[in-house]
């Protein structure tokens, strides 16, 4: 063989993501903290796994009924019903209607894989993607690779210290018409009545093509409706929009990674078009998707009881975090730390802004290897009983170092 | 809301294949007959599924220890490395040396899909794919959706009803330099030795990038070193390629569809640059692929006793197709059919050609309700013992209705 590689021009790439984690493993100080995980932990350290998850994967290995032949181009028919209701309600109209449906999904990745695929062949018009978060998001890239120009907006004031639907309308009213606006989970960008209608009619008037990101229904406000209200006041207009539905967080399977891409469109066979034109993608992208968790997550929601357990779990996480958020706030207070914490509590779900600036989280790396993100938000869930002390005392010093 | 849609230029998808199996299903008559499915069929007429599966998934879903957390990007280490060894040996030097990699795929295109992703950036001189099968191949319109050229290349010789060597020589002499050839399930073309010789050397010289399929290790010979026999000799030889390993049909988990892209490369930093490189599509694609089906390969393929079960497996299951294959070239004798019936038995695996024409497949899909493709390639293991009487007697009144 010719000693020159097929493979010479090749380079090693560069790591996009997970910097942090690397720096944090391998630092050697026994007591370093890593804040940043993004998923549920308990407390134990451990990742958030419901209960009646483990049960239920047990009760499909032992259920000789079940075979293991492919499943569907779109996916399991029962999960993609039931993961629809999930989202929509089980008495949407737009589900009765049948003017929403969806495709089952691989990994945190492939529904917007798969949506950003349709919308570039489909849509050949639509050329700039907005991203609005509360977060830097992974699909960035995605439409970023397909030749989408990309446009990624935080909705949080660090100023005002929260989600600011000000931020929100000063995006909508200046990104061009006819442009994807990606929506991440804003759930606490609360808009009042007004502001509400006027997102709408802006929307609506700029011929925008909002999709959704629903990575953890139920885990932000502990209530399942209530973490996808937004969207409900979408499909309640008619609106035609894509939603990802990520379904591995809310039940604790993240090594099953699995989720839908749902779809709202005018009308049945409008839909019906949509999805045919998908099952090409799919065919290209995995073909046929695994099952596994598609069962495991169709058993508990079509189960009454195993249901009833799974939102209770739900709600337990929730409030866990809410707990320790109030424990953080009141250690702060008795601290005497400048500043009003109020903002802790005010946002749902396990990630939330601390409100620290470059300096202070800097501080609390470096000095304290405490390892959060440079915009300071972290996962409240990775606080327990253990470290809460040497947490909250260690950002009362870094507050405390950049004051006066 | 307008009344007009989004989606209202997109059509309904035109259906790429299952037309035959569409048909079938809307025939009514009661003994039809589907010879055309894709995986090994049981005696039952279900999907085979190897026994050592069952026990594996149980044990799986009872064990305490696992949890649940996301696969790195490029999948579970083990299975990686258990499914390496699976493909170039255990022993294998190239293993050894650390110039073969691989990265965890998910169902029966991410592979293909993760391999012409890179090709398509890294190897932009690469434009044309030539794909050697004996069947219609899935992902010829993945690499076409990609903007490579693709031909196709059968190399079943109907005249002298083999697999033809000089076939195969006769499109790597025509394509042109640099090209991509994908190499399919070939294990029926033999290669004389000095046949053997001539084909490295056009393939080097041409600068020829091989990317082999291996769809289902262990179910064309009954042995796992007989049925990768070509791809050894490439590795051995030092050549750069690129293969597709599906693991799904030959554990008979069509429903976790899973495997892995193995590259091979000169050297180890080559490996890794190409490894770090996908590992960006990954994340584009899926993220973190699944697990289960990872787990229960790499359960089996770790322990001995289950290792052997599972070998032990797909050798009765090979041996039973060649026992159908034996008993239908045994009755169309006794039939007198004209023609000589080697071809049937001379074929590995559980799809082989008939050597019908095209008249002849026409008489047993409209007279008969017998539905097999066009190219009267079958699934043997589709025929068992309540079948048989009734497809022999039919090929044989096709072959008679056409005879001079």
């Amino acid at each position: 063989m010719s000693s020159l590689s097929v493979f010479r021009d090749v380079p090693q790439a560069q790591k996009l993501e997970g910097s942090l984690l690397k720096i944090y493993r391998q630092d050697e100080y026994s007591a370093k903290l890593f804040l940043a995980y993004r998923v549920c932990m308990s407390d134990d350290g451990q990742p958030w796994v419901s209960l009646v998850v483990h049960k239920t994967r047990q009760q499909i290995a032992q259920d000789p009924s079940l075979n293991y032949e492919y499943l569907p181009l779109l996916g399991m028919k029962s999960f993609i019903q039931a993961s629809l209701e999930l989202l929509f309600g089980k008495h949407s109209p737009a589900i009765a209607e049948k003017r929403v449906g969806g495709v089952q999904t691989v990994g945190e990745s492939g529904a917007f894989q798969l949506g950003a695929q349709f919308l570039k062949m489909w849509r050949k018009n639509l050329k700039v993607v907005c991203i609005i978060s509360c977060q830097k998001e992974h699909y960035g890239l995605i439409f970023q690779d397909m030749g989408f120009t990309v446009y990624e907006y935080s909705i949080w004031n660090p100023k005002d210290l929260c989600s600011d639907p000000c931020l929100f309308f000063e995006v909508i009213e200046h990104i061009p018409d006819g442009s994807i606006l990606v929506i991440g989970n804003i759930i606490d960008c609360r808009f009042t009545q007004e502001q509400s209608v006027k997102l709408m009619s802006t929307i609506k008037n700029k011929e925008i093509f909002p999709f959704f990101d629903i990575p953890c229904q139920g885990l932000s406000t502990g209530d399942l409706e209530e973490d996808t209200r937004l969207l409900q006041h979408f499909v309640s207009l008619g609106f035609e929009f894509f939603c990802s539905q990520s379904l591995s967080k809310n039940f604790g399977i993240y090594d099953e990674g699995v989720g839908i891409l749902a779809v709202a469109a005018l009308s049945n066979q409008h839909l019906l078009c949509v999805l045919s034109q998908m099952m090409n993608y799919v065919q290209a992208l995995w073909q046929n998707p695994p099952s596994t968790g598609a069962r495991v997550i169709t058993t508990i929601l079509c189960n009454r009881a195993l249901f009833g357990e799974w939102k209770h779990n739900l709600k337990s996480v929730v409030e866990n975090i809410m707990l320790i958020k109030e424990k953080v706030k009141e250690k702060l207070r008795l601290l005497g730390t400048p500043g009003s914490w109020n903002h802790i509590t005010q946002q749902s779900g396990a990630h939330g802004y601390l409100g620290l600036n470059y300096q202070q989280v800097e501080f609390l790396v470096k000095k304290k290897h405490i390892y959060i993100p440079k915009n300071s938000r972290i996962n409240f869930s990775c606080i327990n009983a253990k470290n809460i002390d040497y947490i909250t005392q260690s950002i009362h010093e870094a507050v405390m170092s950049t004051e006066g």
